[in-house]
Order: structure tokens, then C-alpha cells, then sequence
């Protein structure tokens, strides 16, 4: 197949776009701002999902649901909710359909207007916090730890497969708690969760750190994220976990009687991922070739291709694999025989290749004479001879070995694009440069971070969570400055 | 734990709706017609969805995700669906709200209007069409096996919680065939993996048909529906499945190379369950107690109680049970200690028969003693005294005689309740009197059903698909009729 990439260097944009398409992920849907999740691409966010989901679990969350509307009122009851959160919202303003007058097609029926509107839900603080007021009376009934999987609708002009789109899959965790401790270990313990992920499972590495207030998420008190580095030297925030305190507990007035019999306000986090995390996975590590996955997360692990001539080859290979499949499945391992009979080795070589299978067997009709498979990595695209017994014992070191060799090549570019910066000439010459996360002095004032954002684009992606003490001096105002924070261009 | 709930034969409206409730399964939210799907109530839904999820990938299915949202033209393309297709639906108008100039709040921007009204998805039909339309271009494109899980909208303005709310979770099956046969070897395949779920794993019996052409889906040839039987006599249908023909190719110009170098409209399924099957889970099978549900699909399926004063006792209980837990959990048994201390044992067990655990076990001082445990069945309310090295070995039969005795009961009832009749004064009279299925003349005419339907308030559910021929004259007009068919009153 001709896969028609364009080449990172030369259009890193252009490159991520194509490939979203070409491997399958995703397309942009008729739908303006909304995208279609094609299969193969949906099969990714499943394993995501799972294996989130498991975690969530573990952790001693449940799932629940609730309502995708959100009445106009709930909006403003938090007052830094609704000033600082974006106001692109899908409204519904009426609740029925009839049939045109001209007879073609339909109208929306003016009678049928709502009296107070309904807003899509851009995140679920508002409506699960006017619910919680009826599940709390008592510490009893805390912690609450919920979480839900859901669709979100942030309007958007210029969307971007994964990373921007008007409607988008996620989950948000919302918990209730008696005390402020309590809610700030939930908060930090899920960002190790999401930290943890990210690292083991996406083989992405990410700094864990803490929002300026002007990136905090409006509502909260403290946000923590965690941040990626892609291959373009741009940040990418891949996921937030926030400590409320009081504050939607006092919008919705859900209090409790505590041990002593008093009345207590609840405390409270919410945390959340989303498809986004498709878009980190596919720039953190895909090449000029296509995709590459790890293998904790490829629908498939490992594609088998016959190298044949005419059919009875392909009996002969067919008859020779047929064993190895079914071992490797019974090991849990998601393998596929590419049997199509109207492609070339080589089509299906690249389309494998483009999709991000992480490993690929060939066997031909000397490979039966011999023994042998010859095996190939996608991530370093080494191949080697190995004999047919030997590969099921080798497919568990062989996988571990390319997730951990992904993560490896993440870390190092991570490392390699960290910067430390003492001046602002040197802060611009390394984003317009090398790009990636630059480490420099903040003075802590909002508006030097507003001034820099103008300047050069760059935003405070987080304070670091294992900063130093470290005295210095703001590279834009000279004020005193106790750390360095971490800037970047992002997505 | 006072239950409070009324009894089935007083009220059974009432008394499923306080169940609903008081098992912690669901509520109302405040957003009028939207349901909150609380965390025991949707931890049954998950285990639901992950069955069926299995049996749809099993049958060859991957799952997609498309837009919420759905251009108000798509609607008018396609004319009996548009036509058939109830008008009540979510209608987005504008696109941003924008700070109130009182600086109360936030009201919606006047400027922000959409150029097309967006209509939130009462079923996706349309919007997954016209991205097909994309996906097929010949033969080798096809069959397209796609599933998406999501949320629709319908508006409602009676409302019962599960059984019909504005919003609920579905999944809905769309497919795209080169041929009529396979279409329809699909619509029925879907039909049996829906009979399959239900009754073996909701223990819940149902009769296959074909729905009359009143009743059919807008925009199918066929309609396949599952009815099942609630213990008010009244029907509930609880999955269809429908044979599309080409009529969705042809409003989105779906048209496909065949293998002869012809071009063809592509033939179409779809087919969904709902939340909607949580209704019919709890009214098959619940009693005055509580939930009775099927062990395959408890979210807790032992439920161990102390029986203890003190904390010594409780302790040497714990001691005596943790090794059985571990035992019964590497078996795959979903089990649970309730080791509260501010409960007595009758509240919990009052608790537990109304979340519907199936197995209960006891363990007090003397069972201790003994070596014994009290075991008690939520379906039967049997109790008997085992040994306690017997637990583990015997949990399987035991959980499995529940099962289907709990199916048993309900095919029982469904019997019982399957009436053969031939004149429209014994229609009635079964009808209000004993209910559920009555099986009757029918002279296929639509006008004829209608007019049962207006003086009785019964509907046809189904042509059963085991039908056997059978002449005799319509109990409503007397004109000659080939087959029985299904009325009752439904849900």
C-alpha cells in the first residue's frame, strides 16, 4: 500500500493529521466539530479504558451516571466556575420536531420552547453536586467516590482529530469527602493513577506538577496535571486531577453532621482523561513509517504474514501457524494471521507498519524448510531470524522489551528537551529553537505569565511536583524568584 | 433496615418504583426526564454491558463512537423515518451563553445561533449512514459490523425510571451487507444473541417475532423484537433487531462495486437494547422484599454477614471467613463481609435481600463452634446449615440452581399467562382479568389492530417466529385469518 505520509520534519501538523486518517483512528465527521472513532482506532481507546477503568477500581471507585443536561441556572451557581469556564456550550432550546409545511422534511416546532434552556454538560461538577446534596447527610454516607464515563461538548471552531474536538469521550471522577486531608490525598493519589498509566501503559513519559492559578480549572482550588512532551517540542497536558475544597459544596449546599454532631461543608475532587490521551499517544511515538503502539495498548500485538506464491503455499503456511496462534492466544496474546490472497507481502508489510502492530512474523516457503520466522520490530524496526519453537517462549520478553524501548526513546527526547534558562533571550532562542519544556525563574505574578504567553506562546505547563528550592530571578520582570517552573508551547 | 416497600399485589406501580429507589438502582435528577444511574444500579448494567459486548464481538462486531449530534436535514432524507420517527427530540439552537448584563449568571449569546439546528441522536441511523457512504466503495469493503454504546435522547414527558426517561444507555448495531440474504441472516443472528442474553443470563424468557408493520421501526422492512413477561401480566420489549433493506443506502447514496463490476445500494441492519433491560431485570423476577436478580449478573453475589456481639466475636468471625473469601474470589465469585458494627445482622440482612444478593451466609459464635454456616437463598428464601469446608466446593450448583430457578419461576409465570383465545369478549376478559400474553386470531389488517388497540389498550408485540399455521377467523372483524398472534398490554 502506499501510505502517502507527509515527513515529520517537514510538516509535523499535516503528519499527524494524515496518519489519524490513514491508520484508521478517526475522521472528522459531517458534524461540524465532531469526529467519528473508527474501529481500529476505537479498539485503542477500549484497552485504555479497561485498563483505567480497572484502576479506578482498585482504588475504590465505582461508576455511575448522570444526566448529559444541565440547566442554564446550575451554570452560575459557582461563581469562579461559571467566570472561568468557556462559555462555548451546545444550548437546547426546544424539545420538539414537526413536520414542515411545505412538506419537505422538518422544522423545529416553536411551541415546543423550554422554559428555562439546557446546556450539554462540558463537565459534570454542577449536575453530580446537586445530586450529591441528597446522598449526604451524615460522615456516614463519605467518602463518595464515583466515577463516570461520558461524553462532553466544549464548542469549538478549529477542531483537531483527538486533541480538539467540539464532543469528546472521557471520564470524570467526582468525590466527596469529611475532610480537607482526605480530599487532598484523593486528589494527589489519583494523579499518581493517571501518572502511572501514562508512564506503564501509554510508555509515555509525563512530569507531574501543579497549575499556575491562571491555568487552574475554575472551581478548584489547586489543579494538578500531568504533562507529556510530543516529538514537535510541544506539551500536551494529559491529564488533570483538582481539589475543590468547599467550594461546590457551598454552590450546592451539601453538608453533612459530623462525628461531633456538627454541621460540615463537604470537600471535594474531580479528575478526569479523555481521548486526548489518543492524540499523546500517536505524537509521542509514531515515525515517517506510521503509528507505533505499545504493546500494552495495540489491538493486535503481533501480525503473522505469509510470504507465499499461489495456494497451496499459503495451506502449507496456514497448517505450519495454526499451532503458534492458538499458543500465543492462550497466552493472551492478540495475534492475526494476514491471510488475504489478493494483496502483496509488501502491501501488507506497510499497512501493519502504518497501523503500529509491534511486532510482525513473515514465514515463506524457506522459513518451513528451515524452521524459522523472521520477526520484526516496529519500533526499531530490527528484524531478525528466529526459530519457529522459540517463539512463544520469546513473545513475552520480546513485547516487554518494546514497551520498555518506547518508553525509553520518549524519556531520553524528554531529557533531551528540558532546558534550563537564565535569561529571556535564552527562554525565546530555545522555544524557537530546539522547543520542549524550558525550565526557568517565575516571579509567581499572573500577569508576567500573561505578558510571556503574548510574547512567545509559551504557558506555564505546571510547577513541577519534585521541584527544588532554588533561588534565582524571574527571566522576564528580575523579581526574586524561590524555584523554577516549567514552561512550554502546547497543545 | 426498614424496607418500607408496598407490596406487588397493592401497587406494583409503586412498589417498582420505591425499589428502584430504595435498592439504590436509580433516581430522578433534578434535569426534568433524565435518570441518575446510582452506583449498585450501574454496576449491573456494566456486568450487562460486558456480556453483551462479548457476545457482539464474539459474533464478529467492533465498536465505533459517532456524533452525538445530528444535522436536523439528515432527519428529512430518509421519508418513513422521518414520517414514523416520534418529533419529541433534544434540539440544539445556539452554540455559546455569555455573562447576564444584571451580572446574574449566564444567559444564552443572541449571536451564537447555529446556521442548522443540531438534533441530539434519538437512534444514529442517519449520521452512521452518511459516514458509510465514506467507508464502502466495493464489494471487498463490506460487511461493515459495527457497534457503538452511547446515550440517546427521546423526549418524555411521563417518565419511569429505566423504563422511559429522556435520556438513556444504549447500544445500537449498525450494519452494511452486499446482499439481502446476509442482511438478513445478520438481523436474525442479533435477534438470537439478544434471546441468548436474556434468558440466560437475565433468566428472563422471551418470545422472538416479527413486529406488524404498525409497530415496525421507521425506515425498516422488519422489525424482530424479544418480548418478555413482567409479573403484572403486562409485556415488555426488551430488544429489537431490524432488517433495514436498502432503504438508508438509498438516502445516503450508499452504493457499492460488486463483484460482477455493477454498482449496488448496500442492504443495512440495526439493532439495540437499552437501560431499559434494567425494568425489565427487576420486574421479572423482584419480589415484596426487594430485587431478586440472577447470580450471572449480581454485582455481589455472597453477601456474608457476622452474627456477633462484640469485637472478639466479630474478630474470630473474620479470622474463621477470610480464608473462604479468598477461596471463593479466586473462583471468580463476587463476594462481600459485611462487617459493620453499627448494624444488627436483621438490618443487614434486610439490606442485602433487598439489593437482591442471591446467596447469603451467616456466621455466628455457634457456627463456630460447629464448623457450620446458615446459607439462605434470596430466590427461594431457603435456608439451610452447611459445613463450612462444604462452602466453596458447593457455591457453583448452588449459584447455578439459582439461576435457573429463578428462570424456571419466570417461565413458569409466563405460561400461566399465555392465553389462547377465540372471541373478542374472552380477549377482554383475559386482558383484564388474569393478563399477560393472549394469543389470538388476527386478520392482518392495520385498522383492525388499531381499533383493538384504542378499545383495549392491548397491542400486538410479535408474530412469533415458531408460529404454526393454524386457520380461524380475527376475533375483532371475523374475517378469515392463517395464524395466531401476540397481544397484551405492554410497557
Amino acid at each position: 500500500m502506499s501510505k502517502g505520509l507527509p515527513k515529520r520534519s517537514e510538516d509535523y501538523s499535516l503528519w499527524y493529521n494524515e496518519l489519524v486518517k490513514k491508520a484508521d483512528l478517526a475522521e472528522h465527521s459531517a458534524v461540524k466539530g465532531c469526529m467519528v472513532i473508527k474501529p481500529y482506532g476505537f479498539s485503542i481507546w477500549e484497552k485504555m479504558q479497561s485498563i483505567l477503568d480497572r484502576m479506578f477500581k482498585e482504588t475504590g471507585h465505582s461508576n455511575a451516571y448522570f444526566p448529559l443536561f444541565i440547566p442554564k441556572s446550575y451554570l452560575s451557581k459557582e461563581a469562579s466556575h461559571v467566570e472561568g469556564f468557556a462559555k462555548e456550550c451546545a444550548v437546547v432550546t426546544h424539545y420538539r420536531l414537526k413536520n414542515s409545511p411545505d412538506g419537505k422534511g422538518v422544522i423545529v416546532d416553536p411551541d415546543a420552547k423550554l422554559e428555562e434552556e439546557l446546556i450539554v454538560r462540558p463537565t459534570s461538577e454542577t449536575v453530580i453536586w446537586s445530586t450529591y446534596k441528597n446522598w449526604v447527610q451524615s460522615y456516614r454516607d463519605l467518602p463518595i467516590l464515583v466515577n463516570q464515563w461520558a461524553n462532553v461538548v466544549r464548542w469549538e471552531m478549529r477542531t483537531r482529530l483527538f486533541l480538539r474536538t467540539a464532543e469528546f469521550l472521557w471520564q470524570e471522577g467526582h468525590t466527596a469527602h469529611a475532610t480537607k486531608q482526605e480530599a487532598v490525598e484523593e486528589t494527589e493519589k489519583m494523579l499518581r493513577v493517571y501518572a502511572d498509566f501514562a508512564e506503564n501503559f501509554m510508555a509515555v513519559p509525563v512530569v507531574k506538577g501543579i497549575k499556575t492559578p491562571n491555568e487552574r480549572f475554575a472551581g478548584a482550588e489547586e489543579t494538578y496535571c500531568i504533562e507529556a512532551l510530543m516529538q514537535d517540542g510541544k506539551a500536551l497536558q494529559a491529564g488533570t486531577s483538582h481539589f475543590l475544597g468547599q467550594n461546590f459544596a457551598k454552590a450546592f449546599d451539601v453538608k453533612f453532621a459530623n462525628k461531633e454532631g456538627g454541621l460540615d461543608f463537604v470537600w471535594g475532587t474531580s479528575w478526569g482523561v479523555s481521548t486526548r490521551l489518543m492524540g499523546a499517544l500517536i505524537m509521542a511515538h509514531s515515525d515517517d513509517e506510521g503509528l507505533v503502539l505499545p504493546p500494552t495498548l495495540a489491538p493486535i500485538q503481533v501480525i503473522i504474514v505469509p510470504i507465499m506464491k499461489g495456494k497451496e503455499q499459503l495451506q502449507a503456511i496456514s497448517e505450519k501457524v495454526d499451532p503458534l496462534i492458538k499458543e500465543l492466544k492462550a497466552k493472551g496474546i492478540s495475534v492475526k494471521f494476514d491471510d488475504r490472497d489478493t494483496l502483496t507481502p509488501g502491501f501488507k508489510f506497510a499497512e501493519w507498519e502504518l497501523k503500529g502492530v509491534p511486532l510482525r512474523f513473515a514465514v515463506g516457503p524457506r522459513d518451513l524448510e528451515n524452521g524459522t520466522i523472521e520477526m520484526a520490530r516496529r519500533d526499531t524496526k530490527e528484524k531478525s531470524v528466529i526459530k519457529f519453537e522459540e517463539a512463544v517462549h520469546k513473545i513475552d520478553s520480546v513485547l516487554q522489551e518494546i514497551q520498555k524501548g518506547i518508553f525509553s526513546k520518549a524519556l531520553k527526547y524528554r531529557e533531551e528537551h528540558t532546558t534550563n534558562v537564565n535569561s529571556y533571550a535564552e527562554f525565546k532562542e530555545v522555544l524557537d529553537g530546539k522547543g520542549g519544556f524550558v525550565s526557568a525563574h517565575w516571579d509567581g505574578a499572573s500577569e508576567t505569565e500573561e505578558k510571556i504567553k503574548e510574547e512567545t506562546k509559551a504557558t506555564i505547563r505546571c510547577i513541577p511536583l519534585d521541584n527544588k528550592a532554588e533561588e534565582g530571578k524571574c527571566i522576564y520582570s528580575g523579581k526574586p524568584s524561590k524555584q523554577r517552573v516549567l514552561f512550554a508551547r502546547a497543545y
